[in-house]
Order: C-alpha cells, then sequence, then structure tokens
C-alpha cells in the first residue's frame, strides 16, 4: 500500500484548510495513492499515531467544499520543535513507526517555519535511514514571512479582512468632527507584511491609515508623536497602524516599556500591547480622544472575507505538494513563483526546505518610506493582487458554515 | 416649497445609512417633496445651518445602493442633547431658522435615545409655536436598548458579525489540545443584547460561547471562576462573552474594580475592559493560557457581513418614517412590531417618541439563565431571525465600496 500522511502545524490562517483540501484532492484524482490520513495535532499525531482516517471525507464533494472555507487547522495543530536526530533519536523512530503501521510512503505537513523545520529534518532521517518515504513541506503562515515564496496562504485573507477593517473603521471615526487617534494594533512580532496591508484600505480612494509603523524600522517615540501632531493639523481623525512587535532604537519592545511600571491589584505586570502603550503616549503627550484597537485573533480567523486568490492559491499548493511527493520529491516546500504583478500571474513551483526552515522574510526596508511612517508603491503593487476577488464560502442559519473533522 | 430634511446621529452602525436610503426612496417616489438635504453632523447642521443638498444622489441608484452598505453615518453625527426650551430656547430659534429659509416642512431624525429626546422636544416646540413642521424619529443603535420597537436597525448586522467571530474564534482556539480561557469583550453598558448575540454562534451546532454574562445581573468574581473550572474540567478550550458593562453586587464595573491599582509610566491609571481585567483574574485564580479579545469598534462598523434582514429592515424603517412625516405625523418614531418568530413576520408602525426618549430596554431577566451564565431559549427564538441573510455588497479591488456623501 502507498498510503499518505497530511498534518497542520503552528498558528491558524482562514486558508490552512484550503490547502488540506488541495492535498486531498490530489489524492481524490490521482491512483497513485491508497488511503490518506491526517495527523492529529501535527507531528504530535504522527509521533503518538493518533491518526484520522479521511478516506470517506475525499468522497464528500460538499463536505470538501465546506472545509475549504473554515478557518484554522481542521486536523489541529501543535508547536512541536523537533530536536535534531543525532541528539534525540526518540521521536524519530515513533514517527517511522507510525509510517510502518499505516503503510506511509507520503508525507505532507503545512505549517510554518518550525514545520518546515521538521520536513527538513525528517527527510534527511529518512534519507540517511534508506526509508522509501517522501516529505513535502505546505507553506502557511498570516504573517508572510517565509523564505524562497512570493507570498504565504493565509496572508492575502488575513490582508483582506485587515484592508475591509480599516476601511470600515475610516467611516466610523470620521463622524464627529473632532480631533481623535485610532491606533489599530495588527499581528506581526518581527515581519510587518500584515501591518503593510492596512495600506490597501486606500486602493478605492480611501485615506487608509494616516501613519503605519512596521516592526521593522526601529520606532522613535518623539517623531511618532510629532507625527500625529503633524496630521492632525490638517485632519481630524486618524488611523495609525502599528505592528505589535514595534521596537525601539535599543531593541525594547514598545509594548512592554510603556508599561513598565503597571502592575494591577494581585501586583502583577499589566500585559499591554503596543497599540495600549502608545494610546497612553498619546493621551499624556496630545490629549485628544484616543484609542487602542486590537484586531487580535479575528485577523487569522475571518474566513467569512477571505480572499479568493488566496483561497485558490492554497488549494493550488496543497495539489502541488501532493503532485511533487508523488514524483518522490522531498525535502522540498510547494511554493508561489510571481511572473507579474499586472496582470496578476504566478507559478508554482517546489523549493528547498533547508532555506526556507529557520530563515524569516521580513519586509525590504527599502519598502518602507524614508521617513518611516508608510509603505511604498513597491509595497502596494507587491499586496495589490493578493487580496482580489470573494469566495463562494455557504452561510446557514445567518453564519459561515464549517466543517469539522473531529 | 415642502421640503424634507434627514440627519444622523449617534454611535455609528452598518445600517445607519439604509435607514437614511429608505428615506431618500421615499423622496424619490413620491411628489410630496420638493427637495431633500441632509444635516450635517446630526441636529448640529441644523443648528448651524449647515446642510447637504441630496437632490442629484437620488437620482443616481447605483450610489444609492452603495450607500445602503457603506457603514457609519454618512452625514455624521453628533452627541449633542438639547435642553428643555423653556430653560434654553436659543439652539431651538436657530433650527427654525434653518427650516424656514430652506422651506423645510419635514424632518426624520435616525438615531438613538438622545435623538429620540430631540425629537420629542423639536416637535413639541413647533406644535406650541404653530409651526407647521412634522417631525419622525428613525431608530438606530447597534445595543438594541430603544423601548416599543422589537428591535433595532445596526443590531441584526452587529449580531451577525459577532456570531460569525465567535464562531471563528471557536475554529481558532481549539486547535491546541491545552487549557485555554479566551475572553470576548461586546459592547453594551447597560444592555446585554449584543452580549447575548454571541449565543448565535451555536445555531449550526458550534459550542459557541461556553459562558455569558451579561450586564443586567450582578458579576460575582467567585462564581465566575468556579463556573470556568467547572468548564474546564470537561472541555480545554473555553471561550467566554462577556458586556463591557459588566458590575459585580455593589454596582462598581468589572473593567474599574480590577484595575484599580494599576498606572503606567506616567503615573496614569490604565484603562482596561472588563475582558482585561477579568484576564488578569482568570491568571491569578486559574493560571492557564488565558486571552482578552475586543470586538471593540469592529462589530458595530462591519458592514461587510450585515445581515440583509438588518439592512431590508433598516430601508423600510426609513420609508416608514418619511410615509408617516408626509401624512403629518409629528414627535412619533419608525418602529418594528414582531408577529411572529417562525415564520419571522413583522409590521412596520409608528409609536410616541416620548414613550421612547429616556428609557433604556435592558434584557429581560426571565432571558438569562437562572445560574447568570447563558441565555435562554427565548432569547435564541427572539435573536436568530436577526441574522439571516446577506446582503448584495460590492467589492472593488478586493475591499467593498463605500459611498461617502462629504
Amino acid at each position: 500500500m502507498n498510503n499518505l500522511l497530511v498534518a497542520q502545524s503552528g498558528g491558524p490562517t482562514a486558508a490552512i484548510n484550503a490547502t488540506l483540501v488541495g492535498v486531498l484532492h490530489g489524492v481524490r484524482a490521482s491512483t497513485k495513492v491508497d488511503k490518506v490520513y491526517g495527523a492529529k495535532n501535527g507531528i504530535e499525531g504522527a509521533i503518538n499515531d493518533n491518526l484520522i482516517d479521511l478516506n470517506d471525507l475525499i468522497k464528500d464533494t460538499q463536505a470538501m467544499d465546506t472545509l475549504t472555507y473554515t478557518p484554522s487547522s481542521a486536523l489541529g495543530s501543535c508547536r512541536y520543535k523537533m530536536k535534531d536526530f543525532h541528539v534525540d533519536e526518540g521521536p524519530y523512530k515513533k514517527i517511522i513507526d507510525t509510517f510502518i503501521k499505516h503503510e506511509i510512503k507520503y508525507f505532507i505537513y503545512i505549517g510554518g517555519n518550525d514545520s518546515m523545520d521538521t520536513v527538513d529534518k525528517l527527510s534527511e532521517y529518512c534519507r540517511i535511514n534508506n526509508h522509501d518515504i517522501y516529505i513535502m513541506g505546505g507553506p502557511k503562515t498570516v504573517d508572510n514571512d517565509l523564505n524562497l515564496t512570493d507570498h504565504c496562504p493565509g496572508f492575502g485573507s488575513a490582508a483582506k479582512y485587515i484592508a475591509t477593517t480599516i476601511s470600515e473603521l475610516e467611516r466610523d471615526i470620521n463622524v464627529y468632527d473632532i480631533p481623535s487617534v485610532t491606533i489599530v494594533e495588527i499581528m506581526g512580532r518581527n515581519a510587518g507584511w500584515l501591518t503593510a496591508a492596512s495600506a490597501l484600505a486606500r486602493v478605492n480612494g480611501g485615506s487608509g491609515p494616516d501613519l503605519i509603523y512596521l516592526c521593522e524600522k526601529a520606532f522613535d517615540y518623539d517623531k511618532f508623536i510629532e507625527d500625529i501632531k503633524g496630521k492632525l493639523a490638517v485632519k481630524s481623525g486618524l488611523i495609525v497602524a502599528v505592528s505589535e512587535g514595534i521596537k525601539d532604537g535599543t531593541g525594547a519592545y514598545v509594548s512592554d516599556s510603556m508599561s513598565s511600571g503597571a502592575v494591577d491589584n494581585f501586583g502583577h505586570k499589566y500585559i499591554a500591547g503596543s497599540a495600549r502603550a502608545l494610546e497612553q503616549l498619546v493621551r499624556e503627550k496630545i490629549g485628544c480622544k484616543v484609542r487602542a484597537v486590537e484586531l487580535n485573533l479575528m485577523q487569522r480567523a475571518a474566513a467569512h472575507i477571505a480572499s479568493e486568490t488566496d483561497i485558490t492559491e492554497s488549494v493550488m499548493l496543497g495539489l502541488k505538494a501532493f503532485n511533487c511527493v508523488v514524483n518522490k520529491e522531498t525535502g522540498k516546500m510547494a511554493a508561489i513563483k510571481r511572473i507579474s504583478d499586472d496582470p496578476y500571474q504566478v507559478e508554482f513551483i517546489s523549493v528547498p526546505v533547508s532555506e526556507v526552515a529557520n530563515h524569516e522574510k521580513i519586509v525590504p526596508l527599502n519598502w518602507i518610506t524614508p521617513d518611516g511612517n508608510d509603505v511604498t508603491e513597491e509595497m502596494m503593487a507587491y499586496l495589490r493582487p493578493l487580496i482580489i476577488g470573494e469566495t463562494n464560502i455557504k452561510y446557514e442559519n445567518g453564519i459561515p458554515k464549517q466543517h469539522k473533522l473531529y
């Protein structure tokens, strides 16, 4: 038997199940795989022989369609980082036991950096031990920080939610004719791609965020206050987009530095985000109406406003990973190569996973404007195609239908 | 000339422009009105003679359609509370000057409690001074707290966003098999309707919020911790929905009581929401993974996932207000009377605005379960129809189209 195992890992996105469905489409249309299983909670499911039988699912076109638009990882996730097999071979042996027991010849792991590290290590382990097992990675991350792929599944949908939300907030905050500052905190500890995507709120002529601060550039508190004063001089309602991970010139997180003295009734330190910290600063230094808004988990889970481009590409990447793995490619990741921005054209390729794992693709500094408070036209040209199109999501009783696997 | 003036006031919603469009549909299809104007920033626009000419807009079917789905108040808003005319007649005289200058015979004011108070006072002022001017209110509030109407425009769309978001968060937080608590703070200082709407996340079999605390019921910290411990004993990922305005038995806001000792680096008190305060409490008393999520402005501005039922009813209420006012009804508000839950049927009526102004319709205590941590089936039957249907919102370049009036 030549069976296939698929698993998902890392933080959820609105598109990670679309990649799973792409893999399953591959199985369904191919004769190269006999049975297909999912590992529950990522690589931990392979280690602990905790598999889900997906052979009935792939016969159910409706369920597959609903799963495509269901957010988060239907197979569960984990944050398990495998040690080098020279240091701790135990988990590797357990995975191989699971593979042998279920006659798994192909394994596809959908996830981010850590998952690609697992693909790298496990494929290398199989190779040197002459196991007839082939392993491919499928990219996934709202942060868009994976190397060697033009962009990552999940990013476009999060970007569409963020751009839409900022454009809605722009309408909301401008109803009163008084000076106000709304600081929107967007995911990204080290990579500011999602924060940059807030600029897409301008695509139809909206003013979008008036100021944008990415975590790639050292954050200057005085400059920030000057920027806001400058904008308030010509406009009453400001929206400011900031990465959760903005740091000052010393490398200290803005979120930490502002709240260092604050403790609650139990004497515990307050955990404030960067927007909350800057809200306090604006209140202190300017004194106008100011509010912090965190897009929090919603930005990665908002499948109801997923990008059709993102979902379609995510399915294609699953199918690409499938085609690669059954053709005995191993230790690689399916990836997107952009041919052109306009018309938007891409190819699906495979890239060496060793050059993806443990790298982080951050925003190039020359895609941030010289004064550090906006993004350039190169960034806009890169971002624009990624949010195009609305999905065919189905509603039932007023909310989107979802498909659960367990 | 018999001209009509329309204005919007109070906090924005996803449906307040739909009611404006309903008024404009009325003008467009009628011969009783010569010209139509909008007052900018609510009643302040009438006081200060700051009007917007809407006569071109109503000839533009596409613009009217886009405006229907544009969130927030396209005419701007205000928080102006009129004093009794016996105390300060000045603003009343200025409004009448504006009305005379522009030959305004009909005025429709779309808003919440304070706006209905303005309708009440101004119509009474016109009546006793024998002005041939007729004034109607159009209801609006995400809080759903207006008296004499079954529900309020804007509420159903906010409810749909909340239910959808909770169902997406449920997928998100359940990918890891570890104990976790996600506390979602939902708008409502005194009325818990929106928090109750979180239960709609269960309509397709989802578990929805595991616990729901409305501001109508005194919040008991010890009971809260016991509730969570009880749920965690049988389930790993919990979602808890809380009103922003939950208060303890002494009437103190939960948000205030927990953060009373916390100050930032400037010595300023932290402004924490109820969810943030309870996050700290869970961390202290239980110690598991815990996170606060605020739905913040998004819940009232999310036109991209507006309820078709809500938008259609909002348009109808504008049209109803128009029909009433041109038939010389005055000092009344257009309202919804529910005929039945299933099949869902309503009538549009007019009610005395004096019985709406300065009242607040809170959740009946018998629609909260006896243990105070959920809502009853009566509540569910009331809520279910309000989120049904998706709107025909148009996208351009990947984000929803909007129409601006200035």
